[in-house]
């Protein structure tokens, strides 16, 4: 490869080999863009970013600093680009609409489709969101207020308005001649929809199919009929579960009457699907809120103090139990240095479990059909790596303390814990998307106090009644 | 909502008001399938499927069991759709692809684009790879072979070969006629690229920007020349970020002397960008295989062992500093009882911060530009909330065991572990990406190693110091 490109050396300069070849964002051009900045120098900051892209332009947004963001979004003034701020989000995103005057973000509007709009708007507090509706025109402002009408998290909220929508007597030659003719079509689309007379779906037509269809044929013919209709209220997680199965490029709305009201295109399903995946994790993890990193440090505090509160509970609980062996650990001291293990142990192989069965059931790959086979499988495994790490703590024990009896009760402690964990790690997320309760919100907290309560439970009780 | 429902009654019964009307694989489906499966039944199991789509397929049979999974292969025969296979990954799919002929999958690679015969070729062996090869036409195996050659995780292994390509002088209806005319196009297309003389990419159009310019137009005059191209050895993790920042539908991928060599689709980004989130909560979590849920419960077992030996290590660790205030603990029971809390916070605290660490390097949010800028606010945040949570601690410890001294030893550990904890949650994410580790795959073992061992150390260093 090296070869071939010294081969093509000067021919081939401007081709992109690398990520960074691609992608203008760098530390290098942060720095430069801060120091620029810092020294008000307008004109630099405006030459610097003159070339970027807006989804560009908004990364660095996310990068700088609070104060450097405010600066710049003052500098750039009307020269920034309204698409620039519809890839930002949560308090960044927040922090620049507060800035920026009603009037600006009310002229914006109407460039928008439909969820970009609402998306802007849904940051605002209700004062400002009302000055800067009234700026709006009638017509952007209805679709908007629309779509803010439907609950968050909803395909209402995904969607676009503007789609294009034709009867299914017109022929392949008259739908392409309303494309040319018509100014007002979304700035990107991939299907057309084939709609009866009261505006219901009944079939769909890709681009690429249209394409190659001859003028004269009729769209009844071509019209795809099997096509994925969503219900204007679904959840965005099934929205985004249906765009990922069945690979869509787009997909139109329909409300309760059955009548087409919108469209959902790919990018939309896409970043819910990432958003998803996060959230389990940040949850799993005790991060409740999704814009943390964007967060101040205050508020920051704030929501993960919640969090660990939660887990300041669990942990009293594991000292009521410790307590209740004073007596023991007084006698051995040992006990005291080795309890650790077994709830660490079992914590771990528990969270292993869980996040597995988490994802398992947010993939819908986990569900009531095959839930008890899989908790089978993760005693099965429990208990295999129980008896491997029993006896590898045993045999540690045993010879650090040189009481074999030591080595026996750490062991069976462990396999105890190593089974409760398997056992707890798929039941607990299972009973709590029973109860309809997301799973990954408060497993871990459960999950922990299972595998401590019982690691230091067993673990002190054996000894207690085997090594006095 | 439901008002208008009601009214519409009669005449929308077809209309899909939730997620079961649109998607028909749940517990019912698959248990009847079970039934029929298991009594043999071939009849029953052909009429049960034959309504569902492709990726309907693919999802029972990965909530199926083993027995059952082969069973409905070997049933299906040759009514098996090959887009069932596409939609599966990992063990299940590994799994069908013994139980099926070499014939059978030969047969159906030549219908498939190439980056989803590849799909089904990454998980073979490399005899069965042969056998099936060796019965598939050469042009098609050729296409095959090439992108097997591209590494795991690249470009090259997420793209497609089949494209249009046109020159720049050709008009709008040319290419229309052109797309008419060819059998051989791809399944589903977004964009025309437009190439120079020795095909490399200069341009490209969106279908929809076809469509609505008129006939004579030429290719050159509406070509976007700002499109992102991928170099086809660039990560695939990269090319998702691309594909996110920039919304795209679809994008060029150019060897190294800039020749159009094949196109990536959104649907394989979006695939990659969920993976990416699945994998960094499954490796933070100590679950290195990405299959593990498929997986077989003695491959489960063996795969989660190496990171629980890991933990292990970090236990023992722990251990040790413990051991080294035996003579203190001996005295002061206490100690042994209240010990796990301070660890216990410690960790959380870290794993809180490492999360979203770890996250926003992969979604390049954090980077050198703001490192120092964020690790600073993770040490306002661990500090705030060590405060917190020390006083709360501090009452209740001294309290409990009425030492009023021992409330202040645990308050001062507290808040050095929380801030440790905002510490390390932050520069060993930073430190592992430095040096071009994941740093979700060794963060957590690194995290826990810190919180515990300065949690006991503090903690039970303070107390020998000042409580004996």
């Amino acid at each position: 490869m090296s070869e071939q490109s010294r081969d093509n050396g000067p021919e081939n300069s401007g081709t992109p080999t690398s990520f960074e070849d691609v992608y203008a964002v760098n530390t290098e051009l942060v720095r430069t863009v801060e120091a620029a900045l810092e020294s008000e120098n307008s004109k630099a900051v405006r030459e610097l970013l003159a070339p970027l892209r807006p989804a560009e332009v908004a990364h660095l947004v996310v990068v700088l600093g609070r104060e450097d963001r405010r600066r710049l979004v003052v500098t750039l003034g009307d020269e920034l680009d309204v698409d620039t701020l519809i890839d930002l989000e949560g308090p960044v995103l927040a922090d620049l609409l507060v800035v920026m005057s009603p009037h600006a973000v009310a002229r914006a509007i109407p460039e928008l489709d439909t969820d970009e709009a609402v998306h802007l708007l849904e940051e605002m507090d209700d004062a400002r969101r009302d000055q800067v509706l009234s700026r709006v025109p009638a017509p952007d402002r209805a679709a908007v207020l629309a779509g803010l009408s439907f609950p968050e998290d909803s395909a209402g909220r995904l969607m676009q308005r503007d789609l294009i929508a034709v009867p299914a007597y017109w022929t392949v030659g008259q739908v392409i001649d309303y494309c040319r003719d018509t100014v007002d079509l979304p700035d990107e689309f991939y299907e057309i929809f084939v709609i009866d007379p009261r505006y219901r779906p009944i079939g769909q037509v890709s681009l690429n199919r249209l394409m190659r269809t001859r003028r004269p044929v009729l769209m009844r013919e071509i019209m795809e009929t099997e096509a994925t209709t969503i219900p204007v209220d679904m959840d965005q997680e099934e929205v985004a579960f249906l765009f990922q199965q069945y690979r869509l490029a787009s997909a139109p709305v329909i409300d309760a009457a059955g009548r087409l009201v919108g469209v959902i295109t790919f990018d939309d399903a896409a970043a819910v699907l990432e958003e998803e995946a996060e959230e389990d994790l940040m949850r799993l993890s005790g991060v409740s809120s999704e814009t943390d990193f964007l967060d101040t440090a205050l508020r920051t505090t704030r929501t993960r103090a919640t969090w660990l509160l939660l887990n300041l509970g669990t942990a009293i609980l594991a000292s009521l139990v410790i307590a209740l062996f004073e007596a023991t650990i007084e006698q051995i001291v040992a006990l005291a240095v080795l309890m650790p293990i077994v709830a660490s142990m079992g914590g771990n192989a528990g969270t292993q479990t869980l996040t597995v069965a988490v994802r398992a059931l947010a993939t819908r790959e986990l569900t009531a059909a095959n839930a008890m086979r899989i908790v089978g499988k993760e005693v099965v495994v429990g208990s295999l790596n129980g008896v491997v790490f029993a006896i590898l703590v045993g045999l540690v024990a045993a010879f650090w303390f040189s009481t074999p009896a030591l080595g026996v009760v750490i062991a069976v402690a462990m396999i105890v814990n190593m089974v409760a964990a398997g056992l707890a790690g798929t039941l607990i997320p299972l009973g709590l998307a029973r109860v309809g309760i997301d799973p990954a919100v408060a497993a871990t907290v459960f999950l922990t106090a299972v595998t401590d309560v019982i690691g230091f439970f067993v673990f002190l009780g054996l000894a207690a009644l085997f090594l006095l």
